[in-house]
């Protein structure tokens, strides 16, 4: 039975060790902000960090920031620091790029070491973009591209595949799958997997290494609040990388870049992964993201994730409680699920709609899902309380009904 | 002949239209900027555009501003507004990722589009990265690469190169190759061009249109002023964009990305050539830099020209009377060379050492170039001609034999 009056939500705030962290995002007041799972707030740091790159690395210190403020390491360093928060060593994770750009890496990279494999597995409803660079990838390689329903992935893991592309979570339903038994049996049956972890870095524990997992890629922009569009990180672990060739071999991943020379060479370790000059501004910003996730997640990282769970069973307690209208298709167990949670309803775009008129933010997934994300690090208890009270009152009030949020954005 | 006095220096600055753009850039106070063709400096109105797109866009209106600020739309539209400064129309370029994975895209594009043609041929020195590219895609595609040397890429337009990657202009000599010639020549053997406008674009006139050009890329730092790393363009004919399937086929090139289908359907223009989400903040200072760089060509770009020209000439013809240990290694005419001068000496790296330490900045090309960038929009004739006395003097004095200016930086 979750807390249910303002007064025991109120209690849970004051005794949480994460408070403090709230006032390290510049939230503008009276929002309820339930899409950081989509992207990230802007942590106060980074707006200061990012005045101290534009004005004095960029414009004061020229070209020669490149050695003097190390941006030249930025995607190994900043990669190194991730590497904590998914388990793994710090020469293991790059940041570069986009997830989508470094799925088909990690994708071609992977089917290449598996010659004589002629299918690329995924799941029907994974991420679009993890389907359509599997069927990409596939089609630059002449293989073919298979995908799946939940239910028969592990039997279609048959000897003829090559590559198995998953995302932990599910960005629709919140599904988390089981790392370590789906790399194993993959692993068992000859395949490798490259595992998308866009919905779990700094959502949900992770531990790469005790898991098995050797490939893998995720976002910036949603947990670790690395800003709009932020780059993208990719894993390789460590006795997996001196196979795999990087199908995009751009000048940053040669051995010495700087001797500019006319045969490729790959740099020994990880950094062979980078390809083209990297966003310098999205990737510091990003930095300043992921040192927040770490000083939160130090010395460990239980607290955060059991607030997590915590906020989605408040919200998922008062929920069912109040709203039958609403259908829950998440997983109710937390060791089953990401850090949100989402419902169906036949009209679920003007209900959100009708929420983000009144400053509660979250999002619709097509066609008929609202979504709500669960980011302990700046929500209130009090926050996912009144949350729940605004979607209950929408419903009973029908104040989605209103014609202005039946009116689709572009963007959802 | 040249000007050689300082009097006369000051005079063409006193009658250059263009001086007003200097101030609209944050130099450093002392500093003679030779490296904007490496880094463009920063433009005053970007570190205050950085800071609404921070504090106001992500910061206060967070997962709307896809819509409200139309984020969704930036890289089209930062596309359509450098498809002036390309002479193209604003349906045919695209701001999106690096220069490397840009050229992987519209290689294996094109070589895609010519079945049957099994190599792609590039020019020996050419930028590594366009090498590498042409090598990676060549890998992935199982087809060969062939590099050759400038005086053998005609002869070696044979019926089996399916595409041919070039930069317009050379990073370490300068030299121009003729656009349309080439195109037109390879068109008429049944090969597509893939041109790297990295250090042509807001340097030298481009009509892509009349030189029938069809395929290029390009890079959002160098003359472009897009700050470190900034997102790449890519350009595709009208004619073209229907041939060319996107090989990283992304969410963001889908023709609905946001009905999250599991099929991928590839948007029906030039979009179809995005790929992930992209870095909003490096993007959106771009676009600051493009706005400027088109303030200053329209109405027209001549004199932006004309000015490169006559400050390289300045240059070139000091260093030319006073340094006869430098050899020039660009062609003097402008119309065969980009907006930079290159000059071979056995110990350039301490000569481009010894002058960043008085403030005069250029860069080192291995094995032995000392390069000088000539970027009108913010240079004064009097900066080029003090640079000059700059390199005469430290060649004079040989104040580059001190030790400390022997030391190799990781970048150059």
């Amino acid at each position: 039975m979750p807390p249910m009056t303002l007064e025991e939500v109120r209690a849970l705030d004051a005794a949480d060790p994460l408070a403090p962290f709230r006032d390290r995002f510049a939230l503008p007041p009276g929002v309820i902000y339930l899409d950081g799972n989509s992207l990230g707030p802007l942590p106060k740091a980074t707006a200061a960090r990012l005045r101290e790159v534009v004005d004095v690395e960029w414009g004061r210190d020229l070209i020669s920031s490149w050695n003097t403020h190390a941006w030249v390491d930025a995607s190994a360093r900043i990669g190194g620091k991730l590497a904590t928060l998914v388990g793994l060593e710090e020469d293991e994770v790059l940041v570069t790029d986009s997830t989508s750009v470094n799925l088909f890496k990690l994708i071609v990279a992977a089917a290449r070491s598996r010659p004589g494999r002629g299918v690329l597995l995924t799941e029907l409803g994974n991420f679009p973009t993890d389907q359509y660079l599997t069927a990409g990838a596939a089609q630059v390689l002449g293989l073919r591209a298979r995908a799946v329903p939940t239910e028969l992935l592990e039997a279609s893991l048959t000897e003829d595949i090559a590559v198995l592309v998953l995302s932990h979570v599910n960005y629709r339903s919140g599904h988390r799958h089981d790392l370590a038994r789906l790399t194993s049996l993959a692993r068992a049956r000859g395949a490798l997997v490259v595992w998308d972890l866009s919905h779990s870095v700094g959502a949900v524990p992770l531990n790469l290494r005790e898991a098995g997992v050797e490939l893998a890629v995720g976002c910036g922009y949603k947990y670790l609040n690395g800003g709009p569009g932020a780059p993208a990180f990719l894993c390789v672990a460590r006795a997996c990388q001196p196979l795999l060739d990087n199908p995009i071999p751009g000048w940053f991943g040669h051995a010495r870049p700087f001797d500019f020379t006319d045969g490729y060479q790959p740099a020994p370790g990880l950094t062979r992964m980078l390809s083209g000059t990297p966003p310098i501004l999205s990737l510091l910003a990003l930095e300043t993201g992921v040192d927040l996730m770490l000083e939160a997640t130090t010395p460990s990282a239980a607290p955060l994730f059991a607030k997590s769970e915590r906020l989605c069973a408040l919200f998922a307690g008062l929920v069912r409680d109040r709203c039958p209208e609403l259908t829950l298709v998440s997983p109710i167990e937390p060791a089953r699920r990401g850090s949100h949670l989402s419902y169906a309803h036949p009209h679920a775009y003007a209900l959100v709609q009708a929420l983000s008129a009144r400053q509660i933010i979250g999002d619709f997934r097509a066609p008929d899902l609202a979504r709500f994300g669960f980011t302990p690090l700046f929500l209130r208890y009090e926050d996912v309380w009144r949350a729940a009270e605004g979607v209950a009152e929408v419903l009973k009030t029908g104040a989605w009904l209103d014609p202005r949020f039946q009116v689709r954005a572009r963007v959802t």
